[in-house]
């Protein structure tokens, strides 16, 4: 992959929580987190399911032979988020049953790892994230707040999600990963155990709408992905990488351009 | 380019005021604004100034023969922001002589605009920026709390920034732009004006070490930017580009693999 990129990213792959780049969301941490090692690659659409996931993934992840022509990143890690939508109540276009739910993300999973996979990338890292819970009255109310400021416009709105069949996906995407032998970050259980119980209140500093993370939400999930990622997978720890191009304080004053193609010669060589 | 990345991006080049990708930062605030329009590739290198910056960006910007071979995304607009560290008082290896620094950054937009240089890019819009204010007594005392939080180790800081000095290179950055026919914001001026006034006092709430902005300093960069970006480049307009990838109420849901592949024919034809 030519110098307009690094070469190594990290992708973030899901729906409308992997999508935000809000203060405080999971991509700005990452990025943060990543600063001069790794791009930070956000694949987050709004809204979608896993069933229209799988033709984007086929669309924004590279092929194997465009990666071996250098006609892509390599994804050193993919976060792989779905299940909100997927547990929308039957009557929504979002709603996917949980047996093809488990499918799908075992058909993403696959998609990156099987070496029939015309996106097979072995380097890549796979974490599963799973769906965080939902506070059913916070939710409505968002939903007809908005139906209200365009006017009533349609239908008022009802109730389109559930407590305990969004658990059924977050317990599902567990399972999906267990049986692919892939990792996750369990994020239903960590936002209970920070919020120390499952009731409205306790939960709402988590969710700005009963859906969407607050920067509160998404520094849980950012605390638990960061630390399955050093234990798991040391050398993706961005604290133990080298910096892209030297700390200033380490550039040849006399010879600037001879220190960073060394620099560079090094990284393409894969000795950074 | 391949799948990976998005055909796209939006690079951000320059010193510590560009690295940052903190809450409120201008690459947090870019991601956010060209969410699924346009990637924000962050190249902003901590303590460089213009000299050390040259080699950089002949290996972060792809050479023209990258880019037409489908090897690094298109560069649609770059923001250069030099100067902060150039304009170091003498005794630091970061000091840029005026003229040099001037010479520099002609250099940069040159490397892009050029016809004669491996980087040409004509489709690269370049936006200029140039240096904040500095606060003295608050930069001083950053550095003097540094030293003491690592044991006092070597001499005790001395103030190596000045306002007045600062200016002059800010004021430089402007005069390149002019000559070269390029954009800029003159961000000195914007915070200044936002501030209402010069004075440590009238500055404080947008820096936080006297040197690096805090998302008020920022709010204030890319307020300007992004309305110079409307006005003067409306193609560029992420408000007015259609998102990549349907929104979800949009997906063709008896076909959603030929719903994208059509949006991806368009994308690719340069029809979205």
């Amino acid at each position: 992959m030519a110098s307009a990129s690094y070469t190594d990213a990290i992708m973030l792959f899901g729906d409308s929580l992997t999508q935000a780049f809000s203060d405080g969301s999971l991509a700005q941490r990452m990025a943060e987190y990543y600063s001069r090692r790794y791009d930070i690659v956000n694949r987050g659409f709004g809204g979608y399911n896993s069933d229209w996931a799988i033709p984007v993934f086929e669309q924004v992840f590279a092929t194997k032979e465009a990666r071996e022509k250098g006609l892509a990143q390599n994804v050193k890690l993919i976060t792989i988020w779905l299940g909100a939508n997927d547990a929308v109540l039957p009557g929504s276009p979002q709603c996917v049953p949980l047996d093809r739910y488990k499918a799908n993300i075992a058909q993403l999973v696959d998609l990156v790892q099987s070496p029939s996979s015309p996106h097979h990338s072995p380097d890549t890292k796979v974490i599963l994230i799973n769906a965080p819970p939902i506070i059913e009255e916070a939710w409505i109310e968002a939903r007809i707040e908005k139906w209200e400021s365009f006017g009533e416009e349609g239908p008022k709105p009802d109730q389109n999600r559930d407590f305990g069949i969004t658990k059924q996906y977050a317990e599902a995407c567990l399972e999906v990963a267990k049986d692919k032998g892939v990792e996750a970050v369990d994020l239903w259980t960590a936002i209970v155990t920070a919020a120390g119980g499952e009731s409205p209140k306790e939960l709402a500093p988590y969710f700005y709408d009963g859906l969407h993370l607050t920067s509160e939400g998404y520094a849980v999930l950012f605390n638990a992905l960061s630390s399955l990622i050093v234990s798991k997978y040391p050398e993706l720890n961005p604290e133990k990488m080298n910096m892209r191009m030297p700390h200033w304080a380490d550039v040849d004053l006399e010879k600037p351009r001879i220190a960073f193609d060394s620099v560079q010669r090094k990284r393409l060589a894969g000795e950074l």
